[in-house]
C-alpha cells in the first residue's frame, strides 16, 4: 500500500508527499498534531494538516526568520519569540554570542515535546542556557510582561486558529511597546503567490507602518509552503536592514549556515514588482 | 466528478492541481502535448506530464531568462533562442528596442501552434516583425549556421528526451562559436533542492567554467515547477552581470514588467549557502 500525504493549499491545488511512516497523531488542546516520516523531505510536522517543518527545509525558514533582523540590531541581547514551539527559531538566534536571553512563548506544550522526540537537530537550542521557555499564550504575555526586549520574532502559523491573534493592531502594538530603543520586531507574513495569502501581506505591511519609522518585508524559498515562496515583515524603530547591516559582527561570529549569508542578508529585501505591488 | 492533475517531481514528493477541463492532449512526433484549464494557475501546458507553463506565473521564469543577459551585454541587436516555443521568451526579448533581430528555433512546430491557439498572450512574440521562428533541431543549427548572435537562451525542457543533447560540452562549444565578441549564452539549469536536479546545476557550471571566463548562476521563483525555485546559468565573454549592468539602457526602456526590476537583476545572483556550495 502506498500512501500520500496531500496538503491543499488552496481549494484548487497542493503538495503530495509519500509517506513512509505515521509516526504520531494526535489532538492537542489547540489543535492536531501529527509526524509523518517522508523519503523526499524526511520527517514532517503538521499542524492542522498543514506542513509546519520539515528536515530537509526547515533550515530556509528559520535561518531567515532569525538571522535578518539580528544582524540589523546593533547588539542584540534579549530576544522574545512567540510560537515557534519547534525550537527551530531558537537554534538559530541562540548562536548569536550576544545574545544573553532567549524568552520563548509557546501555546501549545505538545508542540514542543513532539519536536524534542522527533526532531532533535530542531530542538537543540532547548537546552542551552541562554533559553527560557515559558508554556502559556503569547497575547497574553506581551501585554502583561514588565520585560523588555531588543528584538520579537513571530513564528506562527497561519492567521486562523490559535495564531489569529498574531496578526492585529492591538498586537503588534503590544509588541512595539517592549521593544527597547533599538528594537525590532519580525513576523513571517504568508505567500505572495496566493491570493488570500497576499492580501496578508498587505495588511501586515500597513498596520506596521502605522507603528515603525522602519517596514521591510523579505524572502525566503521553502519548497513545503505554498508556493515555495515566504515572506518575512520586520517593523524596526531605528535601524535599516540594509544600510545598517552588522557586517563586523556578522564576520565575527562566522556561524556556519545552510541559507544565510551576507549577500542573501541584502538580497533577501529586493522584490520582483508584483510582490513590491503588494506593499505599495 | 472531480479531476485532479498530479505530476510528480521525484518518485516520493509532487504537486496537485484541480483540473476545470482538459483543452487539448495529442501525441507530436517529439512528446505529449496537453493544455488543461485550472482554477489556480490558469491553462496549463505540459509536455509528456510535466508542467511547462501556467499562466499565473509563466512571467517569472521567462522575464527571468531573458532580462539579466539583455541587460548585462552592452547593446545586444541579435538574440537566438532554442527551445522556447511557447514564444514567452520571445515576447521579452523583442520588448528591447536595442534588439533587431531574434531567431527561435524550436524542435516541436505542435508547441508553437498550440501556444498561438490556447496563450495569446504568451505567443504574442511571434507576430513581432523582429522574430524569426524556424522548425528544426536546435542542436544541428548551432553546429551548422553561419549565422552570429550577441545573447544565445537556451529554453529548453529537463534534460531527457528531446533535450537531452542540449545539456553537453558539445552543444555549448557549438554556441559559443556563434557569439559575438561580447556575446552571453544563458540556459535553464534546474533547481537545488531535488539531488538528482542539483546535480545538474553543478555540472552545467563545470562545463561553462571550461568554456565561459564570467560564469554565474542566478535564481527565480515559480511555483508550479519543482520546489519553486529555479536556476539560470549565464556565462559571458566580456561582460559581468553585476558589473557591467546596463542601467542607462533599463532606465531608458522603462519597460513594465510584473518580476524583473533593477533591484531583482543584482538580487538573483545572491546564492544562499547550499546553493553556492553546488557551483564551488
Amino acid at each position: 500500500m502506498e500512501l500520500w500525504y496531500t496538503e491543499k493549499h488552496t481549494l484548487h491545488s497542493g503538495i503530495t508527499i509519500k509517506v513512509k511512516e505515521t509516526l504520531k497523531t494526535t489532538t492537542t488542546p489547540y489543535q492536531q498534531l501529527s509526524i509523518i516520516d517522508t523519503q523526499e523531505f524526511g520527517k514532517l510536522m503538521l499542524l492542522d494538516g498543514l506542513v509546519m517543518l520539515s528536515e530537509k527545509d526547515e533550515f530556509c525558514y528559520h535561518e531567515m526568520l532569525a538571522h535578518p533582523p539580528l544582524y540589523t540590531h546593533p547588539l542584540p541581547e534579549k530576544v522574545l519569540i512567540i510560537g515557534g514551539g519547534d525550537g527551530g527559531t531558537l537554534r538559530e538566534v541562540v548562536k548569536h554570542p550576544c545574545v544573553k536571553e532567549v524568552v520563548l512563548i509557546e501555546i501549545d506544550e505538545e508542540v514542543i515535546n513532539a519536536s524534542k522526540q522527533f526532531f532533535p537537530n530542531i530542538a537543540s537550542g532547548f537546552s542551552s542556557p541562554k533559553a527560557k521557555v515559558i508554556v502559556g499564550d503569547g497575547i497574553q504575555y506581551v501585554k502583561e510582561t514588565k520585560e523588555t526586549y531588543d528584538i520579537i520574532l513571530i513564528d506562527s502559523t497561519d492567521p486562523v486558529g490559535p495564531a489569529e491573534g498574531l496578526f492585529s493592531m492591538d498586537f503588534y502594538t503590544s509588541c512595539y511597546n517592549l521593544l527597547n530603543q533599538e528594537g525590532i520586531l519580525t513576523v513571517q507574513s504568508e505567500t505572495p503567490f496566493i491570493k488570500s495569502y497576499a492580501k496578508i501581506i498587505g495588511e501586515v505591511n500597513k498596520l506596521f507602518r502605522n507603528i515603525f519609522p522602519i517596514v521591510n518585508l523579505y524572502l525566503t524559498n521553502i519548497p513545503t509552503y505554498p508556493s515555495g515562496l515566504w515572506t518575512f515583515t520586520m517593523g524596526s524603530k531605528v535601524n535599516h536592514p540594509i544600510k545598517n547591516f552588522q557586517n563586523n559582527r556578522f564576520q565575527a561570529d562566522n556561524m556556519h549556515l545552510n541559507y544565510y549569508n551576507k549577500s542573501i542578508h541584502s538580497a533577501a529585501f529586493c522584490l520582483p514588482n508584483f510582490i513590491a505591488d503588494l506593499v505599495k
